[in-house]
């Protein structure tokens, strides 16, 4: 499709929860009808300068969030300020975001768009992408402002915050606490890496300092939301679920204070390269008497 | 890097589960030393006749599977014959997973690359990536084999298999259970969509034909399970969590069956185009009779 005219441009954007009708069959075989909220979940097509760069699912919500999120987590853009102009327009198909930015930030993306199509086969190929996977980031320097109380604090202010959530089950948060956990911003969607790009690049465009507190996630912790906090320089990460593997190791090569299983009664400290969470029975820093061993050690 | 000396080439694939040690943070301040298993997540390079075609994160279990279900779903073959031959290597990034497919399906797919990269700006260029980002597939022609029985039964049968998922609670499971809820075979995976392309290359390999009972997914169901199903020809999924909006739009417009928030006690029905579980007092398809009004109706 090329011509501009063959496209319907909605004036509505599409809503970010559907109402459906189930049956719920039970056990016994009893059916009763039901009504069900159901999150959207529409194709966002970013486009830069007006050239195609990605489609994401998502919930059609803060959008204007997501692209300079996105940009910054992705290293397209290293300010919000680099985005000039966002349009976001419905269309049947979904959203459109047509994001502006500098030329030379449009070129520096389409040369390394070129280089990864470009590859010749090598017999080894897929190595350069592998590298491309798990990209390289400063260590956090800073000490991390988080905090026990401050984590359990924003966990329980968090479930009444997750509005699209409370009706459809069916997305995730990302919040962003200050450092005696109060929730500053939620962001949702029906993907959870979208859900932290929209937080990210709503503390971008509100001068949010990302290191002034903690992101707290409602869902596992991959390996990306740890690469997307490092991007955005948010030091500290507390998630519901658990994290994967790589996700704690990135995270402790990278200084990155990473908490998960995060429950009501307690959580999980799984990366804590500035002592923040003390061992039981661990020497003290400055002492340096040895610890007495302990009956049957 | 384009010399095959700079690569170290492991002799033994990376563990799908870690260990980990982590401190456990209570209410009150109590700190408790834990031990904790972690699903590994490895980036797997996939390469086609050597050149680089994706990077995904994916738990390293079952490749060969995710290789053929993958090249199924992403229609850059037809068949699991097409996949001459796969070659899996740990590396130290990841694995590098080498596929060889004929020369007329690696034609078609650097065209298909090409074509996506190659555009120019038109003012709205995206509208191409969200046609291609919703795919269009043949409709679910037979009736599905599936049933509230089968489903409980498959559901109950489920969890005892998730082996990763039970020691590190982070791997999502793709199972596809017989007519009347034997659970033929699971794959397990950090991202639900590889379990779903792991299980969909386990069948296609083995020649299990999907059109002979139902897939049962322990994650929500996004529209790109629905699509992996459409493109495998499994005819019925059941979820253990919601739905999003555009899964069950595609799932009533492709004909397939889709159950979700299947719990102990009960599942909901979202699309039932076969009409395989009648509404409370609904006419049957034979009588004409008009049903009496309900009293206060």
């Amino acid at each position: 499709m090329s011509e501009e005219d063959e496209i319907e441009i909605l004036s509505e954007p599409p809503p970010p929860r559907l109402e459906a009708q189930t049956l719920a069959v039970a056990r016994d075989g009893s059916v009763q009808e039901r009504g069900r909220a159901l999150a959207a979940e529409v194709p966002v097509s970013i486009t830069y300068n007006g050239l195609a760069h990605a489609v994401m699912m998502a919930s059609p919500l803060d959008i204007d969030d997501f692209v300079v999120g996105f940009s910054l987590t992705e290293q397209i853009i290293e300010s919000p300020d680099e985005i000039e102009e966002i349009i976001v327009r419905p269309i049947t198909l979904g959203l459109l975001a047509q994001a502006m930015i500098p030329t030379h930030r449009q070129k520096a993306l389409m040369e390394n768009r070129r280089n990864l199509v470009g590859q010749t086969g090598c017999g080894i190929c897929g190595i350069v992408e592998l590298e491309q996977a798990v990209r390289r980031f400063g260590p956090i320097k800073a000490r991390p402002q988080i905090s026990g109380p401050a984590i359990f604090k924003a966990m329980d202010a968090l479930y009444p915050m997750q509005t699209l959530n409370r009706d459809t089950g069916a997305v995730h948060a990302a919040a962003f606490a200050t450092p005696d956990g109060e929730i500053l911003a939620v962001r949702e969607d029906v993907g959870r890496h979208n859900a932290l790009d929209k937080l990210i690049g709503h503390l971008a465009r509100n001068r949010i300092p990302a290191d002034q507190g903690f992101c707290v996630m409602t869902s596992r912790i991959s390996f990306e939301l740890v690469q997307k906090c490092l991007a955005a320089g948010i030091p500290a990460l507390a998630g519901i679920s658990a994290p994967t593997g790589l996700a704690v190791r990135l995270s402790a090569e990278h200084r990155l204070t990473l908490v998960a299983l995060a429950r009501s009664d307690t959580f999980q400290v799984f990366s804590d390269p500035h002592g923040l969470f003390p061992r039981p029975n661990a020497t003290p820093p400055a002492a340096s008497t040895p610890e007495p061993a302990l009956p049957g050690a």
